[in-house]
Order: structure tokens, then C-alpha cells, then sequence
């Protein structure tokens, strides 16, 4: 699906890197709306949007495809105000690091029919309009999740074409809990430990002391928006405190094993994380 | 101190590094030993040494400055077969991440006098000379540790202007116990939780899914080698261990906002590790 026109509302690194990719892939008509008013006026001025709408809702009318590129709580609130202003062909998706909430909400707003998830690989720590780039998305892996109904299915597949075809990107459809429980571990949890680490060392008062690149790649996610995190933290809860509890009893082994200096344990230790590394790098 | 002749022992990332750009610099002098006769030949072929020894010993003889640039109990072995063969005007150096235990050690061994420790931040989970360049040690801080002899004192004037003069690096007098202290932090810790980190996700099993940037950021050090990892760890044991509790203690607190889903105090976590993390790029 090569959309005729295409609503943004949040112009932020995803949001603003889709709007200017799927501008330069030509689509004609590319709405955009921020919160910030300068973010859109940026947006405009680079022509990763040709129209700058005043509020979210007069984005989202006579747009074949709008999409929402805002944290998860303002994803949910978004759904509510939308849905009775969206054209009756149009439909809505989301770019959100979690997809069980959001499409059980979609589904509740009576837009079972017209909404399918997304949930592009593409994050970034980095926040905002300048952080956008029309290269961000092409390349990677966004995950589609479908609400269930045969017409929610049409939606899914209308988003997924637009992702592969407009964003050249290579969308994977999958289950919205599995997707939350598996995003819970492979992102979730790394982001979790990178703010704990830096709160961590944060409070141990290392004023003026040099970090080297292992430490700075280590905590790189805490420089990332505690506003978006903290929700998707809270709408993923149950299974990111599964994941910190595991995570805690892997420092707990570790610290035990260097108490009881255990050489070969310690090696096999480093060893089992070592190979997994290397593993998904490929 | 520009020497005239420069003995490393192990030619891995940093120690082909260091011969490399000490080449490049005029040192006229720089002979090369290590155990992977592989390793020494190329750094031979391309210029990054002029003569390969057969053994340690042999490279020591006759330098006016040599190095160490192997793990740390590797290191430790060396200080004890190379402190007889030095010759009287030699100075011996290392650059392990732990410096306590190697000064202790080298004071032990009769070099009080002629031994002065050095830990280069120019880390990487690359290993072996294909990861050498003769760029990566320059403009890296070094710590230079002192014995606490005049003559040892003078030995650590000499390495470090070594390493500013001939490396272009920034040299940094610190006191050994400050520096395992300040190391078990900023760079021990976030090695031992990368380690636990992969660790737990290659125990979760999750084997073909995505992964992106920010796990991969978060996991790099896993890749690094265990057997310099697990010397590190032991050797400043008692120091790691308390960081790791404080990091179980701060991925607890997490856990326990998000179980009571306090979005106050949990942004305010995430603010407070986010201010930090940026606050270590300038």
C-alpha cells in the first residue's frame, strides 16, 4: 500500500524520521502535528511534512493512514479523541514498544476494524525533531499487530505494506502479548538496567571522574525520555519485574562466585554471556 | 621520555596498538613477544614491531622500557620471571585494569625501584592484534601508579611522559587503592552487569527473535575476553561485590516503584539516571 496521504501527529525521532521518508518516497500529502509548535515548524521547513496541522484531530481527518508516534500514554489518549473524527476508509496505527494495552484500548474505542499496532526497531535514546533523519527506519524490523477481526486483519496488512513498500522496512506480524512479553527481555529489561546502573552510579558521587566507552555504551538507554519509558515500563509491568528478578539473581550469582572465587564457574559465567553477544550481532 | 628501545609483551588490542603507534613515533627500537606466534608475525609484517622475540624474556633484555600488555595474572607471572633478567637501567610497566595487587606484586618481587603500573582507558571487547590500530591509545587518559620509592618515583615520571610524549595520550597520577576503588565502578561494575545481563537473556532462551540498538549497547561488554574479565574481577573482588549489591539494591527499587506504580518517584528515578549519563559525555 502506497498511501495518497499520510498523517504524523508527534514529530519526534520516529515520528519525524517516518513523516520525511515517506515524503521523499512520494507521498503527496504528509500531515504533521506536534505538541511542540517548533517541532512542526521544523518538520515543515526541511519538507518532512507539507502541511503543519493545529491540533492532533485536524491532522487526522481525510488521512488514509494516520499514524501515532507519541509516547504510550498519549497513544491511549489519542485513540479515545480520534476515533470519532477519523474517515470512515482511514486507519489508524501506532509506533509504541508495547502492543497488548494498545490494541485492547483501539478495540474498547470501537476502532476493532480500522487499527493495527506497529512497532518499529528503531529507538533511539535521542528525543525530538532534530534527531530525525529519513534513514532512521529503512532496513528495520517493525512488528505489526492485528486486532482480530477479519476487517482488523485488512488494516494490519494495509499498515505492514506501507512499512515494506513507502518505509523499506521489513515488517514481522506477531501475537501483541507475545510481542510484549518477548520485548520485555530483549528491550524492556536492557533499558531497566541501564537507569538502575546509572542511577546507581549517579549516587555513588564519581563527580569529575573519566567513564571509558564501556561504561558510557552500558548506560547509553538512560539518557532515553523518562517520560516515554515510564510508560511503557508501567504497561509492561509484570513482565519487566519478572525480568528484573531474573536479572537481580544473575548479580547475585555473580557476586557469590567471586566470593567463593570460582574460577571456572566465573569463566564459564562470562562464557555463557560472552557467545549469546556474539550470537546477536549476526 | 622518548625511548630509544621499547620491549611489549602481548600484542592484543592494546598491546599492538601501543607498539604500532610507538613505531609510527620514531622509537627505533620496539621488539614484540606473544604466545600466539600468529599474532607476533603480523604485527611484525606490518610494522607495528621490529624485532619478535621467542620469549618474554628475550623481548625484556635490553629495553629501555618494557611493557606488559597482557591479562592481569598474566601480568603478575610476568613481574616475577622477567625481574631477573631486566637490565639495570630498564623500567617495567604494565597497563592492566586492577593496580593494587600488580604494585604489591612488583614491589614483592625486588623491582620497588623500576616498576611503575598504568591502566590506558582505552578498553575494548575486541581482542587479539587484528583489533590493533595505531590510533586507539591516542588521547586516552592513563592512570600512572607509583610504587611509593624515590627511584619508583622517578620510574613513574619516565612512563608517564612515555605515554604523553611518544602516545599522545593524557597521563593521570593516581593512587593504586583510589584507582581499583574508583575502577570497580565506572568500569568493573558495568563490565560484571553486561555480563549478567547476556547472561540471563541467553538463559531466557530466545533464540531468532530481534535485537536492537539498545540491548546490543547494553550487552557490548559481554563480548569482551573472560579470561582478562574474570582476573579483573577477582583481583578487586571485595570492591566489585559492593557495587554489584548496590546495583541489585537499585534494580530492586525499580521493581518495587513499578509494583506499586509510582509514575512520580519512577520518573524521577529515570531523571536522575538520565542527568548522569548525559552529565559523562561532555
Amino acid at each position: 500500500m502506497y498511501p495518497s496521504s499520510l498523517a504524523v501527529i508527534g514529530l519526534g525521532a520516529i515520528g519525524g524520521s517516518l513523516a520525511w521518508q515517506a515524503r521523499l518516497a512520494g507521498v503527496d500529502r504528509v500531515v504533521g502535528y506536534s505538541r511542540l509548535p517548533a517541532e512542526g515548524v521544523e518538520a515543515l521547513k526541511v519538507g518532512a511534512i507539507t502541511e503543519l496541522a493545529d491540533t492532533a484531530e485536524q491532522a487526522a481527518r481525510q488521512a488514509e493512514i494516520v499514524l501515532l508516534a507519541v509516547p504510550p500514554q498519549a497513544t491511549l489518549d489519542l485513540i479515545e479523541s480520534l476515533a470519532p473524527v477519523l474517515s470512515p476508509g482511514s486507519v489508524l496505527t501506532d509506533v509504541c514498544s508495547i502492543k497488548e494495552p494498545i490494541i485492547r484500548h483501539a478495540i474498547a474505542a470501537g476502532l476493532g476494524d480500522r487499527f493495527a499496532g506497529g512497532h518499529p526497531l528503531a529507538g533511539t535514546h535521542q528525543t525530538g525533531f532534530p534527531s530525525a533523519s529519513p534513514e532512521r527506519l529503512r532496513g528495520c524490523v517493525v512488528y505489526i499487530c492485528e486486532t482480530g477481526t477479519p476487517a482488523g486483519h485488512r488494516a494490519a496488512t494495509g499498515v505492514a505494506s506501507f512499512w515494506e513498500h513507502t518505509l523499506d522496512a521489513s515488517p514481522v506480524l506477531i501475537d501483541p502479548a507475545v510481542h510484549d512479553q518477548q520485548l520485555a527481555w530483549t528491550s524492556h529489561l536492557p533499558q531497566g538496567v541501564a537507569y538502575a546502573l546509572a542511577k546507581v552510579l549517579a549516587e555513588r558521587g564519581l563527580g569529575g571522574v573519566s567513564f571509558g566507552s564501556g561504561a558510557k555504551d552500558t548506560t547509553r538507554l538512560a539518557a532515553s525520555s523518562p517520560e516515554m519509558w515510564v510508560d511503557i515500563l508501567l504497561l509492561n509491568r509484570s513482565a519487566v519485574i519478572e525480568a528484573l528478578e531474573q536479572t537481580q539473581a544473575g548479580l547475585q550469582e555473580l557476586q557469590e562466585l567471586l566470593s567463593d572465587e570460582d574460577r571456572g564457574a566465573l569463566v564459564e559465567f562470562c562464557e555463557i554471556a560472552r557467545r549469546f553477544r556474539l550470537g546477536i550481532d549476526r
